[in-house]
């Protein structure tokens, strides 16, 4: 490379601070400030009220930036997240309290894993006694303390120890292993966040609560410790921490609330799940207008997931985001309104994979841009 | 950031050259080196022997490395991308004949791609005649000349003008603009690449040719150079260079080939399309294996993309993905042949935005780690 070009071309995310949201290049994930920050001061309040510990869960963002807030301003105690290499960067990002709220079985990885707790607190989750002595003799080698957690399986169909007995014998090897201190209980069901129905939701998580009840009774009968019951997510955090029995939750998308989390909320009482607000978009421009009745936008599958669904264009009346390719967006405009160049913002169908997709969050306020928050641990799956 | 902390947290990516396949960190997008070699070749020599230019569609690996390969030893003329970030990343690696196969028409992106052209020869689609005045003022601004071609909606509806007299007529208005060269008529079937059934295929292509050769004649006819006519995928790219009116094809997955090509191959005649194989993995791990029947891998949603279907495991007969969430894959293993942390290849969906996920492409050969090359242009798409 011709080091003398670089100044010269292009840069390397798509904003300023300073810029106006005009000049933005699209697309580009915008985060409106004021209805972030609204978001993280409604679940502090909900948590305190209840009683509950909040752990923030960073799969959410992968933003060292965004859980340094939540831990500063938004009442979190500690964050989660799903991968090694995530509590890798989120860490060297000056994160101190991390859960891995997943099992981690590789030789490899448990070392990397041991070694992060020289520098932060390390829980993660078991479901499976082979890997105890491995995450145990890991913990001895690096001279560190592991907190361990109990997954079991409530419902979700994917990791987890079955309950009751088998979770409480997997609970008394951990007890027993060197360096590894049992924290409590995993107890996660990803499938319930997303029941649009709320009375099928609520008797998900009785079932859920059932479950966990009958596991805590029997961590209690073979005398074992159970400081922690943590589990939840967005669709259902206010059940879980109604339980009586859960000691934390671990919301991730109430921070920017998607549209399929918008579908949720829409049949609850409310219209919405517990206030949030949207706070996530994708800005788009529309690259071309080659037809009356509909028009394409620069916003396709390398901007946004469609795992959950298209995304819906926000407060723009009568035009809808219809189909998703590579690269753009395909828009039905029936009463034709939109130019070349006009701005729209997508609500994404599903916040966490979209995030993923960007360098960097690009914050705003007033019109401005106002942050420009990396996406720390983008990529880190491994 | 405690900068002691830096060099003992983790590894930016999960391979390192040297390394045996068993150390690398899952899940990692790997290649086979020797399948991709081959796949590179065969597309050159097709390219050959049909008297087409190849123009190997970046948008598919966005990896400088990758177009500087097929450019070395693909028998390719230049690339093409899809975005003026992809072309900046691209061309700041080396490329020098870039293609834009997309509309560019954000004042400040317009910009930008005409500053582009002082380091590399670059091309750009255009379907209104409203943008030509501002490329043309860019191009005259920075003292460049800007390849145009005049892009129709050939059965996509997508962006594109409609062929024969409207897209001549655009011709005409680019061919009278300062700076800019009208270079001919871009033609690109999107959707007709992934139609399963090859006589559909067959006929969607021949009708493309059709409107081509209509808007060919009365370029023709009014007088207008048409010196290029190029389009085409991998799911259709030997039909367009069999027409006799496509000068160059731009494919792109033809080096990897992902599971919906395998589709899509699957129903010609050889069982594949072209003799192309599959050089594209996710390296995944069991983490879970939680209940008879079943097994959870570490690749999910943020790994690989599902928007072109699920994912299929390589080479390894019972088990298959059965669905994915962010984080994890769900495998159905009827037999229980899966144990903790054995290893599984998956042939992504769709390799396109699976490759815009991962930060590198881990080059394989005889089982151990032989290049890693950056996905130099991931997350550009603005």
């Amino acid at each position: 490379m011709d080091s003398a070009k670089t100044p010269e071309i292009g840069f390397d995310i798509p904003a300023a601070i300073g810029m106006r949201v005009e000049e933005i290049q699209t697309p580009a994930l915008i985060i409106d400030l004021d209805a972030f920050e609204r978001n993280v001061a409604r679940m502090k309040q909900f948590s305190e009220t209840m009683g509950v510990s909040l752990r923030a869960h960073a799969k959410t963002h992968k933003s060292a930036d965004i859980a340094l807030y939540q831990m500063a301003e938004g009442g979190a105690v500690g964050i989660c997240c799903q991968k090694v290499s995530e509590a890798e960067a989120l860490i060297r990002g000056g994160l101190t309290d991390v859960l891995i709220a997943n099992e981690v079985t590789d030789p490899k990885k448990i070392d990397r894993l041991a070694r992060l707790a020289k520098f932060a607190r390390i829980s993660v989750c078991v479901d499976d006694a082979s890997v105890v002595a491995a995450l145990s003799a890991a913990a001895v080698r690096h001279g560190v303390r592991l907190d361990i957690l109990v997954e079991i399986d409530c419902g979700a169909r994917r990791c987890g120890t079955a309950p009751g007995v088998p979770a409480a014998e997997l609970g008394r090897i951990v007890s027993a292993a060197e360096n590894l201190e049992l924290a409590g209980i995993q107890a996660y069901h990803g499938g319930a966040q997303h029941i649009y129905d709320p009375a099928k939701r609520r008797v998900e998580i009785d079932r859920v609560v059932a479950l966990v009840r009958d596991t805590v009774d029997h961590f209690e009968q073979a005398g074992l410790q159970c400081r922690s019951v943590t589990g939840a997510g967005t669709g259902t955090y206010n059940l879980e921490a109604m339980s009586g029995l859960y000691t934390e939750i671990q919301p991730g998308s109430y921070i920017f609330m998607d549209a399929d989390y918008a579908r949720v909320g829409a049949t609850d009482g409310n219209g919405t799940i517990g206030g949030f607000e949207h706070a996530l978009f994708v800005l788009t421009s529309v690259m071309s207008k080659p037809a009356s009745g509909r028009a394409v936008c620069d916003a396709g599958l390398k901007t946004h997931s469609i795992d959950s669904g298209l995304p819906f264009v926000f407060d723009r009346d009568g035009v809808t985001y219809v189909d998703a390719s590579d690269e753009h967006g395909n828009l039905d405009d029936p009463d034709d309104v939109l130019a070349l160049n006009d701005r729209l913002r997508l609500v994404p169908g599903h916040c966490d994979p979209t995030c993923n997709l960007h360098d960097c969050f690009v914050g705003v306020r007033d019109g401005v841009v106002e942050t420009l928050w990396p996406v720390t641990a983008r990529g880190k799956v491994y």
